[in-house]
Order: structure tokens, then sequence, then C-alpha cells
């Protein structure tokens, strides 16, 4: 009997955010599947749920690279599924660990297409998303009553960000780094910037939340960083 | 000492898909209020977590009257409120469950805010959103690379649906149930309906997914529903 692939949505990065399921199935699986992005780097996702794991010698890092390169990825990827599917074609269960939730700006979609292709059983566990976490820790309700909310990925330059910004309510702006004076200045332009507050490796030690962006404006930001903008909430 | 508020995100059904920390802070707490909409009903959220917890003497029921009757609503959450604060005055600290994340369309957010007034420590345990359930039991992504997506309650006909609808990538619409043939309309103006996917009761036994919303248009549609729309993604 063929093995059957999960991907365990482990949320935003405290491990006290894993869920039930997750913990369950970590457990019951032959084979956890954690990314690295370099060889030696560790697993981010793995730190988070080591402590849920009895069995750490059933743990395989396997290396997704961060990069634009879109051959390295490809063959890095391609690697990475054919050895998942050698393992569920000899009956081993395979937990594939993402961070936040597999249905919201993961990865995992493209393996899970793959290997649901090939015939495989499959089962998705949700995860926290990064923004929860975040919206949570700040207080700031993500939306209320009949608000709207908008995820949107600042790092991409969209037709479509200005229409979105003029016409929702409540605004995710997710990984804000890439370019964040041109998106500072996006936010000045809808009248938003007051609105936003920029929260920073949320649930980290070094966590940081700062309620004055224009002040951020030409700092470094954190990669892991993203923007919680409410049109009925300012900071002043 | 005052007493600590716990607002606890208890996901969307599913008692695997409670955190665990939420599970800790259950038990940690020393009074669990759990929300039921009229008096002898039950609370779901009590359902959900009640194996979770080894103390039940602990639980109190609150009512939470599902009505539009401004004034009945006022004086059930005064009431409510003033129980809590009793109980935090007395040095007992509270937990407060709610449905799916508590900042996303949840009514605890209106207690927290008057409970942190009056100079309470607070926390908020993100939960499992029910649209992210409800993908990943699809296996449709809610959103992927550049996409941006938007969460719309569709039970109230706000002037930018149409805007979002027409500027955004992916969406989520909530409880379309109360005008289900409007909802459908407004799809098909912006030729989405064959990219929507309705799902009911996702999680419970009696779970519903439809692909052909169209067809769906007159019928009784379940109140815990919700459509996913993808724009690049057709059920043809």
């Amino acid at each position: 009997m063929k093995g059957k692939f999960y991907g365990i949505g482990i949320g935003p990065g405290d491990p006290g955010l894993v869920t039930v399921k997750a913990v369950e199935i970590l457990n019951k699986v032959d084979i956890v599947i954690a990314p690295e992005t370099k060889h030696g780097k560790g697993s981010t996702a793995f730190q988070i749920v080591q402590g849920h794991i009895q069995d750490h010698s059933k743990v395989r890092l396997q290396i997704f690279p961060m990069t634009y390169d879109r051959d390295a990825l490809e063959k890095s990827w391609i690697q990475n599924r054919m050895e998942i599917v050698d393992f569920l074609h000899s009956g081993k269960s395979v937990g594939f660990i993402t961070l936040g939730d597999p249905m919201i700006y993961s990865t995992y979609i493209y393996l899970l297409r793959d290997i649901q292709n090939q015939g495989f059983e499959t089962e998705t566990i949700p995860g926290i998303p990064s923004f929860c976490a975040a919206a949570s820790k700040l207080g700031i309700p993500l939306t209320e009553g009949d608000e709207n909310l908008c995820i949107i990925p600042a790092a991409y330059d969209s037709d479509n960000i200005d229409q979105l910004l003029a016409s929702g309510d409540n605004f995710v702006l997710m990984k804000p780094s890439k370019d964040f004076p041109h998106v500072v200045d996006t936010l000045e332009r809808h009248d938003l910037a007051e609105n936003a507050v920029l929260i920073s490796k949320c649930g980290h030690e070094d966590e940081k939340i700062e309620y004055d962006v224009k002040k951020q404006r030409d700092e470094k930001i954190d990669y892991l960083s993203m923007l919680i903008v409410k049109r009925g909430r300012t900071n002043q």
C-alpha cells in the first residue's frame, strides 16, 4: 500500500501555536520533511515543532533555496519531490511541515499538486497565518462587522494595489521590506500611512512594533515583517 | 492581585485544530467563559474544546443572543462583561473562548476593548480562521505568488464589493446565505461564478461542497457557509 502525504501548517513561529492535530500527525507519520534554505543552515520550521516530535530520527531536511533563479529552484524542487514520492511508493507516510497556513503564500501547494497528480492520497492541516498572530499581539482586529480585509503581497508592485487600497477597508501588507520607501509612499498617497502598524519578527524574542511608519521609511526593515492597516483606526 | 483576561481562538470546529497553547490556557485559567446564543441551547465553542478541558466545573455559559435588536444585544453584553469583570476583580483569571480567530469577525473584540479600558491585563491567542480550514479541505490555495486575497462579508451589501471583485485576485465571501441569489448574481456580473466553490459546515459531519454555484442559486444555503473564488481557477 502506498503512503499518504500530509501538508502540516505549523503556524507563525511560537511552538504553542501548533495545533493538536499537527502534533498528532507529526508523531504518526513515518517521515517528517523539514525545509531549509541552505545546507547546514537548519530549518526554522523544524525548530518550531522539534519539541512536539518524539522520534527525531524520522526528520529529513530538504533544501528549498531562496533564489530568483528559476532553474536552480526547479532542480531542487524536482529532487525533493522525487525523494518524497520514493518514500510514498515504499509505503511510508510523509508529513511536510510548512510555516503559517499551507494555503496562504506557501510553496507547499506546488508539491501538493504534483503529488496529487501522481495519484497519492493527501491531506492538508491548516495552520495559524502570521497575520492572525500579529493582530492578536497588537490587539488590533483585522476585520469587524461589515468590514472587508485585503491581504496584499507588498513585495510585488502589482497594478491593482492602488485600486484595492482605494476601495478596501483593512489591509495586511505582507513582506514590505523589499522596497519599504515605496510601500510607505503608496500608503501616504492613500492617506493611510498613519493607520499602519509595522510588526517585525512577530512572536520572536527580537520582535519589533512600530507605529510611526513614516519615521521608519528609510530604515532597514526585517524580511519577516508585515503592515496592518485599518482605515477606521489611526495611530494619532 | 487582579486576574488576567484571555481571549482564546479555538479554530473552525475540529477539536484537533485547537492549538497547544489554547489547551494549556484552558486548563490554567480559573474560569472558562463559553458563549451560547440562547439559554439551554448549549455552546458550540464549548463542544469543540470540552475534550481538552480537564475540570468542567470551571466552565460558565454566557448568553450572547443572535439578534439585530441593539438594545437586547447591549443589555446581554453589559451583563456578561460585568460578570467577567467581577471574576477578574476577585483575582480569578478568565478565558473567553471564541470560534475561528479572535481578530476576524469576532464579537470578542468588543469585550477585549472594554476590559482593557478598565485596566486589566489581557492576552489574545490566535486561532485557525474558518477560511483556512475550508481551503485546506478543498485543496484550493487562497493565495499564491503575487496574488492578493480579499475577505468579504457577503451578508452586507456594501458599496465596495464591486470594486474589490473588479480589482482583486482571490476572494473569500463569508456568510453568503443571507441573500444567496444576490451573491451569485454579483459573481456572474464579474464573470466569477464559475470560479467559485461553495463550502457549507466545513469540518462537520454534514459538510457540503458545491462546485456549481449557479445551480445552487435558489437553494437554501446553510448559515455556516462560505465561497472561495480564485480568478485564475475555474470549475470547468
